[in-house]
């Protein structure tokens, strides 16, 4: 029982790890068979792990939040307040020019998904709240900017580069122009 | 036939701008018969001058990019080019948060529309250009800014606050930081 147990959850483990990659490579209609043949197992496996594409796509969001919310808290103990912001901005960038689709997709299938996005939503404010007040004090953040705001920005940013030729390149170098103003006053 | 001439002219100026405000309203799937019905005209003379919702839609997003390349050409002998910039910035936003999903829809139909949209962009960067080049000379603009990125990052927010209750105050708001910067150099 427990051989099957620890069996069990290397599968859980290694599914969500290729799911992850396929939602960043085809976005939120990644194959369920491609994600069981690469992960070595069958796709009854698949099933029982994950009964339905949006569970493995809550699975891998949620997965996905919780990096961010764990680099949000590491950095938020750097002496550099600003550096540390940044940081953490690029990540959210990287995430959201790989998440392509995948927040849309659980938001508009249900209202019950909807509330899984908000919580995570929820959880990230208030892992990144400790960095932006961080940022404030050491007068590195414009005034009342929020977490949300934030998140607006970068996804914004990576909806209109969604289409480049290089998303990640271009998101990157649109953050940067929006951290340091398109027209700043001197 | 003078007359006439003049009538379809006048019957062609009140469709559209019908078409334009429902579009504002509803979107690229606004009705062709409700804008029909407030135009005053029947359905088969918005067909007559608009032979699919593709041309109807071409004409909307033909016409606005017109009235922002004016605005542009106005701008662009203003004295203060900062605050003539981001006049135009504003103008942009108020534009996109009012072209949900228009020029999506005009791109992704078909190769033929994605070239009326290229042909857009193109005018669009032209007239906005003289503007950008003012503000550089001025200091009053990060090096290396591009009318293409003001356009992305415009239309960005514009998708980013599209559920947000007040889709325009937010995409201004966000606008106001992007041009400030979050976290600008001192």
């Amino acid at each position: 029982m427990t051989v099957r147990r620890a069996d069990a959850r290397r599968n859980y483990a290694r599914i969500l790890a290729v799911a992850e990659k396929e939602v960043a490579a085809h976005g939120a209609e990644a194959s369920l068979e491609q994600i069981a043949r690469v992960a070595g197992v069958g796709s009854a496996t698949v099933r029982r792990h994950f009964p339905s594409r949006r569970a493995l796509l809550e699975a891998v969001f949620s997965e996905r939040i919780s990096v961010l919310c764990d680099q949000a808290e590491q950095l938020s103990g750097a002496d550099d307040a600003r550096a540390a912001l940044l940081a953490w901005l690029g990540a959210l960038t990287s995430y959201a020019t790989t998440a392509r689709g995948m927040a849309e997709a659980l938001t508009e299938s249900t209202a019950d998904s909807g509330a899984h996005v908000d919580a995570c939503s929820a959880r990230l404010g208030a892992a990144v709240d400790p960095l932006l007040r961080n940022a404030e004090r050491a007068g590195a953040v414009a005034a009342h900017v929020t977490v949300t705001d934030l998140i607006s920005l970068v996804t914004g940013i990576a909806l209109a580069t969604e289409h480049h030729d290089d998303p990640t390149a271009e998101a990157h170098r649109l953050l940067a122009l929006t951290v340091a103003g398109i027209s700043p006053r001197r």
